[in-house]
């Protein structure tokens, strides 16, 4: 008797407890529509787990997309958090908002080929850049929502790395790009008589912290400032902006030098996980969602930071973005559904303007002083 | 009127939902003890978000703490995952099971100190070692949880990066090793005359990804191992030994040095994840634990292949554990609450095994050939 | 009284004997032509260092432009290296020789502007796009040998680092490079507004060892390879195909992986740092020129093995490619002086050509387990 | 007829030019004691190559070895360096000098042991800390002059990579650490009954750029610091320390962030090179000698530059320390020969002191824009 026996959520859940000895209340309360999420979300599924969601905001943002001010939705269990972002929000609307920018960098996959030597590798290399219309011609049979933009390669040996790159419009695409690669793939392999060793090699290079995709980009890139007066500092932020311009370049600077880090930045992941959480992204892809760069200036006495997000994989549609709750925050934001790669590009310019509300008031508690007393109001009240 | 002026969930979700021009049905549910969350977990709070979770297993695991059949609790989002870790389960529990083991590298938290030259910094240093009962003693009055064990420092130029590591038993620790590091800070400003610029200077280094993490260790170190026959190869992971051995070369090792990635795995990041969120751990981890590498060796004809996770923090206490549906799920792994250390040291074993078991059936998965087609069948079902 | 003072090279020395009460004989001791050098390659010049020059091979070579049989030259102090890069080239030259390709990446000079922010660096980006031609027309006129060939950006806030990449013929190209970017920048400041922080800001990135590098390659990208029989391994390396390809996995991949490398090789730096002095090469892009990776395969029972230089900046003429014995180790090689770019892609085949002579010699010898014996046998004879 | 039938330089120098048709005059110049660097440094030698040697200084170290005036001898082809560095030396001496501080992090060897799974890849990371007493007085066997220090194990499933760390006194000690790793993975063996795979595996890791290195040190450390007054900045340096400042943040902080660098400096490797090539170091060692950080900060209106070396492995003693130039560099340095490391820690200080002088002066020509018209004047000389 196995868990693939069953049919229902509630069998499931059922039979696991009579093994362990255990009812699983909690696990079993979830709005009806996420029981479909057995069909294509979760295989086994027995019920659900529920994360604390909050809003921080209104955050103003001007965005090519993303226009207004936000709430935004945050899946945490990260006490202090939530809190900390809101003040960041508090102090950037206050300053006028978040100037933030976006650009799609495509999602990749990146199989690899197996050719006869050096030479044959340069040929496949050759015959890529020569073929890259049909490929990309071929690429669109699989999908309507995807267009093959890119084709990198790494040579090494008999090896041939390759890296597509697809534009997913709002979806973040993996799915698609799995599918259409291997379609690509094996044409490459019938025409060119290569090797097709495997669909995903790791130079595209998925769900792991990479150079590569720092460098060459995934997914979307964003950029965000601000420009803060030294009174909403003080006022709102409770320090100055030569502390945090220092602090900046003593802890996401140096501090991440010495540490052999790809991440120079406070806390980006704190963010990421948020509202990737909330909004039905792929957990998994906070690994590279948090890469990324924190830079302060004093500019006539105020205190302008910015944030760079060069490795951004998210969507709108496909994957967890349908599920009820997660829907919901989408909507919310008023990206939920596809628009053309649209939604997904507003979703991402919210993401870089939360990530440098985040930063701002991480680094303004820090160099004031006052995060170990911020936990420790916490832990008195658990 | 803002949102810090609400007292209840409710009142909360209602503002936003006026404000948004939405009803938020699906956020409205959870169990009834979520409600707490907004008390130590999420400020804000407006409900919850509920994931899909699903069961793997079960995974035989041989390890110092767990030992036994395991049904894993994996919460995501991404289609396949669990099946595709249930079919791991299913080969290495076929072949007698994983062995795991499992180290304490402890938890960190990296403060910076400002001296007056590289001759006071290494001053500080010295009088770091030179203190270092003192300073555990100290660390002690904060938390009956909370042992310091090591100091590292980095200097440059007037900076001293120090980095504290702390067993924090069951707990992750971050919040204990907070206030005990700024308790600790203060002490050694106040006797030492050195500037305590930050608490926390990314020495840590905390939910980044880092080669410092990487080499030194951070929260929980594990590896498991697991020997499988070419029977059981052929049989449950349609494949050989062989393709799985040289695949693991060509895309774990090859694919992710050319793309300058600190992961050489194929996927750590999905069980992860999966398994984080299901247990109520601190997503923004994911990040560093899903650092690792995977290697495959061909011994006597059976394929042996094995994971090494060198930055894993989590815990069974404290945090996101105590929510309702993440205890339960704790719960099923036997591993709910504190058991003075050994609970986090038997989770971290269990999520060893499911990693290994992630790897094993994705690589075969890639060596056949069939990842594409399974994404095709989930994509037809939606 | 300081060096600035004198003239000739015999009144520094005697200077400086005098101060330090020494006599220096041997710093007097160089080929008349070497005077020159105090003119553009040394200031302050006292004498010479003197390196032992040894020769490998002959090494047989199937390039692009190399062809044929070749005596490498080696300047080095390492008792060893050149005895062991010789029975490298003797296994290569037995298995018919090694095959190279080479491709120019472009030496690249990497300015730094200032914007009024986000908005202001993607504007610069989209002028840099736009006025590309512009600026390649701009670039020749500062040289008849150099060509701006690419032009790539990275922003983060207010800065918009560049990486301008030229073809310098047969030339490493720095000095080139630096004026024409110079010029460049004082052109992009004056159209734009911008501000030209630096011209090089470390986005070049020159003689650090770096993955951007590694990813867009510098200088010259190599691959070389062989295949070498298993009686040829036996005989001259004295040791099997199976026990090099599996060291190369353990060793040059999973021992770099733990190490936090950017080198996935067994010793890349001491052929290129033998063959770049002898041939009058910039020794600080040691560096860089030692990047790269070893890859090893068993084909049809015998061992495959190939390298991978990425970043190799090499060149035939200027900086010390034109002092004396520097010059008549390019004349052995037979690509002393300009040849439009033919007699450096030459070099750098010759380059990858004894790199993977070395790999070989160093690897077997490890895989049978000499190599402390060599190092025993001499240090007996000192 | 190979090379390896001659016996002396001269009749293999002629049988090359015979071959090639050349003479070959300029190699055939050196001083009568480097004939000797056949027997030990370089086989099948024909010559020598000269590098023209400069002088830089006096520079004035404050350290706890070099204390004085010292002239940095630079052996280097490229033009503008010595004088460059010059420049930094006459600013940092007319400030009062360098202080200096090094550390010794011994010389690594990494072998690669072959066990029967985890559980006996832990039982010999025991094995080792039990025995490390044993193992310590067994490689005093090797040589009166070595000394183990450290036992690094890293696992990754059945491999054991191990780090041994040996004090070597003035000797960098590569070819000692190899002798005495030989015995004692031969002893751990045949004691253990693990597998011996690799005497170096990379886990030394020697002669590549890495992470590891960078964090637990490799040879000497050297931290070096100056203090430099903003008249001095003025009259020698002609910029200001602000920008001075900036710059280092803007080039060596983010612009190598973002070229996923390990290097965070400005030129390290030009000294590293000039003075490791001018003194007899081995070359190939430039690749880790070169790593390090470059940070400055503004203090009571003056500017604080300071340099960290983190894996600097050098020596007055064996290797090329001993041929004749070379040993007259020591000479020049007063550090020629064994004096118990002593000679050594001070080279290693000068060294210091030499790359921030270097970089000192570099960072000021950047600021001030002096760069490419240095280098324009220095081509029009050619």
């Amino acid at each position: 008797m196995s868990l693939r026996d069953f049919k229902t959520i509630e069998e499931r859940r059922k039979f696991i407890g009579r093994i362990k000895k255990l009812n699983l209340p909690a696990i079993s309360i979830y709005p009806k529509g996420l029981k479909e999420a057995q069909q294509s979300n979760c295989e086994n599924m027995i019920g659900a787990v529920q994360l604390p969601l909050g809003i921080a905001g209104p955050l103003k943002i001007h965005g090519r997309h993303a226009a207004g001010d936000y709430f935004i939705p945050l899946a945490t269990t990260e006490g202090a958090l939530v809190a900390s972002v809101n003040r960041g929000c508090k102090a950037i609307t206050a300053a006028g908002g978040a100037v933030v920018y976006e650009e799609s960098a495509g999602i990749t996959r990146g199989p690899v080929f197996k050719t006869n030597g050096i030479g044959g590798s340069l040929k496949l290399k050759g015959w890529l850049d020569k073929h890259f219309l049909q490929l990309k011609k071929m690429a669109r049979t699989t999908s309507s929502h995807l267009e093959l933009e890119k084709v990198d390669t790494r040579i090494v040996g008999r090896n041939v790395y390759v890296r597509f790159s697809f534009d997913t419009q709002d979806a973040m695409g993996m799915n698609m790009a799995t599918i259409a690669t291997d379609k690509l793939a094996l044409f490459i392999k019938q025409e060119t008589g290569c090797g097709y060793l495997a669909l995903a090699a790791n130079y595209d290079i998925d769900k792991k912290p990479a150079w590569l995709n720092f460098i060459l980009g995934r997914g979307r890139q964003v950029w965000a400032q601000a420009t803060i007066s030294q009174k909403i500092v003080a006022d709102v932020l409770k320090t100055t902006g030569e502390k945090i311009d220092k602090l900046a370049v003593e802890k996401c600077l140096l501090g991440s030098a010495v540490s052999g880090s790809i991440g120079f930045n406070a806390h980006f992941a704190n963010m990421i996980a948020a509202i990737f959480i909330a909004t039905g992204q792929d957990a998994a892809h906070i690994t590279e969602g948090s890469l990324g760069i924190t830079a302060t200036e004093i500019i006539d006495n105020q205190l302008y930071i910015s944030i760079y997000l060069p490795d951004l994989p998210l969507g709108t549609v496909g994957g967890g973005t349908g599920l009820p709750a997660q829907k919901e925050a989408l909507g919310l934001l008023g990206v939920a559904g596809g628009n053309r790669g649209k939604n997904s590009s507003c979703l991402a310019e919210i993401v870089g303007a939360t990530v440098l509300a985040g930063e701002l008031s991480l680094l303004a508690s820090l160099a004031e002083g006052s995060l170990a007393s911020a936990h420790q109001r916490l832990a008195r009240k658990k």
